[in-house]
């Protein structure tokens, strides 16, 4: 804050060398030599920030759930495509990490974690000699499965590769992949288990539509009216004598509800680790705004420009935020700031009710609209704790949607 | 083709290895020694194809407007990101490149791009010192100013250095950056010209807002008042006795229109090298589809689930395309495709109007409904002629935000 000030008054000051030089700030953030010495004023911008008492926190207050509820958290990657908080979230009790695609879990398993669960169908030749060359090196890895062909595929690959390849299948339960629930999936299950190459480990059932429902009981009826759908499924193949013990599904807006139906085992939530403000507009059992979880996940951004008074610029636009939802980012530590994009490079402020007046140079943190698709746009994300950076960790998976 | 038949009638002819093995596939796109050897369907989806006859076709259609009309030609690479793109560009007349950000421009000269203008202001001790750094390695590269504080600092970074720095003066013409036409841009250009470290090479004057104008006559009106008062103020300078050069401007939409604008010397206009949805409805003079350029730029998926056989899914989402325009993907070569997205990772087809069939496991182009920041989210595009693969193009300043 002392040299944000001094910037505002003195920019001759800055000038003379306030700040370490660049060259020694990149070397700190190449080589990671900077605990303690880097501080968030320090970083070039645009820059995805996590607030890591925020995110320690979130993950806390997740693993805590499932223990006390006697549920496997296997929490959804394609959040944070960060080996770093996967980590972390297998010290806290995780079982692994989802990944919605084939690449994103080649990503994960290279930087040391397992237990992973792809959640996207592995589909073409070229994918599955992928999926066989990954099961190889995680054999406890999981893929999704809804279509006999493609189960009759990864058969065929397994017996080739000399290996057993665990399934899950996948219910249609979420009005986008999947099989249908009840026959059709109890069918497909009977197939896989006549397969020699594949192993069944159970049933995937994610509602993306229950996951974003707008207020709690709504969220409450339709999740539980979806999912029973899942547990008749279970129940069908079990009652025909096959092994079904895997019943995954949930989200960051449905933990608290999916927990208490009967038959899930396992909860794979993704956002509650930074929160967004799309989730935070689902509301909560207690009122409108969902506060389980905290917002742990800015962008922070540069002034670069200064039309006017009432007028500001930041160098972060489409480019620097995923923009899918119908929402703006909100500025952290100042009320009244409107914010418009200004194309691919900017963002547009209008400071005319703002709370504090905002100068050239200012750096301004960002409340972001959504998540998973803005962390996909940065190779790297800071954890600070206050102006303090304590970390910068990869973001190995960006860009793994294959 | 054959290929995809085959698929969907005999996949045990694909599993029996129709195509080469994946491994043989990833070595080929890595070393780039594939040569007439690769097709489309050997790529692993989504995946960023780029049509090189298009794109050949538009840049040589710019490149001989900006001839016949006497001006400069500066593409902007914030579209394709791509220093192999920027060198075809160089190859048919271009100056250089313009960046929108000075990292984007650090990825261009490390790429052996020279003629580089950064298009938004460099702000900031480290930023700074980094423009000081690429002036070093290019000095003919120009920086925009729209600030006198700025100037002084360059001044003083440039004194330091030992450098001479060339700067643009970025006017307020399009409701974003810059500084106002006229009186206050004439004023900088005085403390400017006052400045040892510093050479002023002319304005930078880019109305965003005319690009994207509906319908040719109101886009030409706009921009014609707009850059009026960008003329104007190069007048003014040049009536003080200082000379100012470069009066650089123009964009796809305008590039017909500003190259009539006496005073305009040069153009940076670069979405016509791939053509988007978004920029086809604006209008050209003979109707309402913009039909200047050819569409050069697609996404490549998958179809992965298959619930009905109205419906099918495909693995690109919100972090495949770009969503900030109200647009979705159009299917290529399939008529009547509907298109919805599915969560970060899937788009939802609606298949009850298509032309013809589509099955799992095909493989289906998308028109892009924006191109810059759908460039952004891909390491890498690849360049194809009908069915070939010619080259993979790394995107090296993917990501270059900064």
């Amino acid at each position: 804050m002392l040299r944000r000030t001094l910037f505002g008054l003195a920019p001759a000051l800055v000038m003379a060398g306030t700040r370490r030089p660049w060259k020694e700030v990149e070397r700190m953030i190449e080589t990671g030599g900077f605990k303690g010495r880097l501080s968030v004023d320090d970083l070039p911008t645009p820059a995805l920030l996590v607030d890591l008492d925020a995110l320690d926190w979130n993950i806390a207050k997740m693993a805590a759930h499932c223990k006390q509820k006697g549920l496997a958290l296997r929490p959804h990657g394609k959040t944070h495509k960060c080996p770093e908080i996967a980590k972390k979230l297998v010290a806290a009790g995780a079982v692994g990490a989802c990944a919605a695609k084939l690449s994103e879990a080649e990503a994960f398993a290279k930087g040391g974690i397992g237990g992973l669960l792809v959640t996207t169908a592995v589909i073409g030749q070229h994918k599955i000699e992928r999926a066989a060359a990954l099961a190889r090196i995680k054999p406890e890895t999981i893929l999704c499965v809804d279509n006999p062909r493609n189960a009759a595929e990864l058969d065929e690959a397994a017996r080739a590769a000399k290996l057993r390849l665990n399934v899950a299948i996948d219910l249609y339960v979420g009005n986008r992949t999947g099989i249908k629930t009840g026959a059709p999936a109890a069918a497909l299950a009977k197939e896989i288990d006549g397969l020699k190459g594949l192993k069944l480990a159970g049933l995937q059932a994610y509602a993306g539509h229950a996951a974003h429902r707008n207020g709690f009981e709504a969220r409450r009826e339709l999740s539980r009216n979806v999912m029973a759908t899942a547990v008749e499924t279970k129940k069908l193949i079990e009652a025909a004598g096959i092994a079904c013990p895997l019943l995954t599904g949930g989200s960051t807006g449905t933990y608290n509800i999916d927990c208490d139906i009967a038959g899930m085992t396992e909860l794979q939530p993704g956002s509650f680790v930074f929160m967004d403000i799309d989730y935070a507009r689902i509301g909560g059992p207690d009122g409108p705004v969902y506060k389980d979880f905290r917002h742990s996940l800015t962008v922070l951004t540069t002034v670069v420009s200064k039309p006017s008074d009432a007028e500001a610029v930041v160098d972060g636009g489409l480019k620097a935020f995923s923009t899918d939802k119908p929402f703006m980012p909100i500025a952290k530590g100042i009320e009244g700031i409107g914010f418009a994009w200004g194309g691919d490079e900017h963002g547009k402020l209008n400071l005319s009710k703002a709370s504090r007046a905002v100068a050239l140079g200012d750096r301004l943190e960002f409340v972001i609209p959504h998540c998973d698709p803005t962390v996909n746009l940065y190779d790297r994300m800071f954890g600070v704790r206050g102006q303090q950076v304590e970390t910068c960790w990869a973001v190995t998976a960006r860009g793994m949607s294959q």
